[in-house]
C-alpha cells in the first residue's frame, strides 16, 4: 500500500446506496475517488452525487464515474460495494483497477466475500469491511442515509486467522474517520462477520418472508421469540467456527432493533425490486461453515429454504 | 349408543365444507341428519344442500337445519366439524344435542379435540375423527368436493391409551361406509393424529407463509427439502409420544402431494377469508406434547411463530 507521500486514491466498485454513501463521504473529505457504475453512470456524470443524510444533506459535482474498469486509474484502495450476488464478476473487475500495492476492501454482507476476492488478488491484499448503515438508493446517484453509518474493518488471511490491526486496515480507517465515519478495526474479521449475522440472519430473512418492517416484527411477541432463537443459532454457528459471542450481545441487538426507526432491510429492498437475494452469503455459507464443524442450525435452515423458494418465484425462475 | 333397533340419528355441528359433505352423504344414504349452521342457516333451510363432487354432484332438499342446538333433537352421533378455533363453544353446544348413550365424533385437525370434548361429555363418549378430503365451501350450503374423502375413526380414552375397535367406532364406520365413504378404524387414535400431522404441519403452514399452492411448492427443490425435514420432525414428535411412524410414510406423503391436484390447504383458505388459523391444534399442541417428553422440534417452532405473526396481522390484532 502506498505510504504517506501522497493521498490514497480510492475506487468504489458499485455505486448504489452503500458505495455511493461512503464514496461520497471520502470525496467530500478531499480524497480522490473513482466510481464504477453501470446503468447509473450517465446520470451521475451529468448530475453528480446527492446524499440526503440525517447528518446533513450534501451534493458533489463533478464526480469521476466510469462504466468500465479499464477506463479507471489504478487505485490504492478498491472498495467493493456490489451485492455479493455479483461476486462472479470480481475476476474481471479487480485486476484493472487495483494498484500494484493496493488493497481491496470487501464492504459486503455475510460470509464468503474475502475468499472470492482473495481468489483474484491474493489473500494478503484483501480487507473485510462491514457497514452498519440504514441507507437506500432514491435514484441514480441519489442516496438516502437514514441512520447509523459506522464501518468495521478487518484484515483477511486464509482460513480467517485473526490478523490484529494491519498497516492497510489502519490506513483505510484513518481516511474513513477523516470523512466523518465511525470506524472500528476488528482484530478478528471472522468474529466481526458472525456478529453482524446475529442481526442480518433473523431480520433480513423474516422481513422478506413476512413482508414486514423491523418495527412491526419487533412489536409481535412470536417474532421477538423467533428472532432471539435465530440469534442464538447464529451464536452457535460462530462457536462452531471458534468465535465466542456473548449472550449480552443478543440482548443488545434486540433492544437496538426495537429502538430503530421503521426500516426495510436490504434484502427486502432487493426482493421488492426483483433483484436476486443475498441468500448464499447471509444464509448458505454460514450454514455450510457450521455444518463443516458438525453443527446443525435448523431454524436458520428453514429461513434459507423459504427464501430460496421466494427468490426463485419472484424472479420467475 | 342405541343398538340396532332403529337407525342412528346424526347431528352435524358446523355445516361448512367438511360437515356439509359428510352430513349430506349420510342423509343421501337414508340416515336422519340434523345440521347446525350459523349464518348459513336460512339459505340452507330454503335451498337445501348442494354438493358438487368428483364422484357425481347431488342436491338434498329438505334439510333439517337449526340455528340453535336447543331446537335440535337428541342424537346418537354428534359429528363436530367446527374449526378447532371454536372449541371453546363445545360446553354450550354438546349437552343439548347428545343422546344419553350417544357419542361425539371430533372430526377436526391437529391435537386437542378429544380432550376438549371429553371435558364436556366424558372421555368414554368421545371418538376421534380425521377426514382426508379436499373440499371447500362455495357458498351457504354449497360444497365443492375436489378429491379424496376417506375418514379415519379412533376411540378416545384419557391419555390416548389405544382402544382398538369399539362398538361406537364400528357403528359409525358402518353408517359412513353405507354412505359411500371409505373408513378406517384406527386402533390407536393418537398415532392416527400424528400421522395426519405429517402432511398438515408442512403444507398448511407453508401454504400460508409462502402464499402458494401445494403443486408449486412441491415443484421447488428447496421446499421439497424443507417439507421432508418438517415431516421428519413430526415423526420425532410422534416418537416422543411413543408412536412409531415409518420413514416410508414420509416418502408416500411426498409422492402423494406431488400427484395431488393443485390445492389450497384449509389453513390457506382460512387465512384468505380472514378466519383465525388453527395454529393451536396443528402446531402449538404437537410442539407442547413433544416438549413435555423433552423433545425440541425447532423447524416446526419456526413455522409456528411465523404463523402466529401472520394470523395476528391478518386479523388486525
Amino acid at each position: 500500500m502506498t505510504g504517506e507521500q501522497r493521498a490514497r486514491r480510492y475506487a468504489v466498485i458499485g455505486t448504489g446506496a452503500v458505495g455511493g454513501f461512503y464514496g461520497a463521504r471520502l470525496q467530500q473529505a478531499g480524497r480522490s475517488v473513482h466510481f464504477l457504475a453501470r446503468s447509473d453512470r450517465e446520470v451521475i456524470a451529468r448530475q453528480g452525487l446527492d446524499v440526503r443524510s440525517k447528518d446533513g444533506d450534501f451534493s458533489l459535482f463533478p464526480v469521476a464515474v466510469y462504466g468500465d474498469v479499464r477506463e479507471m486509474p489504478r487505485c490504492d484502495v478498491v472498495i467493493v460495494a456490489l451485492k455479493t450476488t455479483h461476486n462472479a464478476l470480481l475476476a474481471e473487475l479487480l485486476p484493472p483497477v487495483l494498484a500494484d500495492d493496493g488493497v481491496v476492501v470487501m464492504l459486503q454482507n455475510g460470509l464468503g466475500s474475502e475468499e472470492a476476492a482473495a481468489a483474484v488478488v491474493g489473500a494478503e491484499r484483501v480487507v473485510g469491511g462491514l457497514s452498519f448503515v440504514c441507507a437506500h438508493k432514491l435514484g441514480p446517484g441519489k442516496v438516502d442515509h437514514l441512520d447509523y453509518g459506522q464501518v468495521t474493518l478487518g484484515a483477511y488471511a486464509e482460513g480467517y486467522a485473526p490478523q490484529g490491526v494491519t498497516a492497510a486496515t489502519a490506513a483505510v480507517a484513518t481516511d474513513l474517520r477523516a470523512a466523518g465515519i465511525a470506524v472500528e478495526v476488528a482484530a478478528d474479521l471472522l468474529q466481526a462477520r458472525w456478529r453482524k449475522l446475529v442481526w442480518n440472519i433473523p431480520f433480513n430473512g423474516l422481513s422478506v418472508i413476512l413482508d414486514e418492517r423491523t418495527n412491526r416484527m419487533m412489536a409481535d411477541p412470536a417474532i421477538r421469540t423467533l428472532a432471539r432463537a435465530l440469534m442464538e443459532e447464529v451464536v452457535q454457528g460462530a462457536a462452531a467456527s471458534g468465535r465466542t459471542i456473548p449472550e449480552t450481545f443478543i440482548e443488545r441487538m434486540l433492544e437496538h432493533t426495537q429502538n430503530m426507526i421503521p426500516y426495510h432491510t436490504s434484502m427486502k429492498l432487493d426482493y421488492d425490486a426483483g433483484r436476486p437475494l443475498e441468500i448464499e452469503a447471509i444464509y448458505s455459507r454460514p450454514l455450510a461453515m457450521a455444518a463443516a464443524a458438525g453443527v446443525d442450525l435448523p431454524r436458520i435452515a428453514v429461513l434459507t429454504r423459504q427464501l430460496q423458494f421466494l427468490d426463485r418465484r419472484r424472479r420467475g425462475l
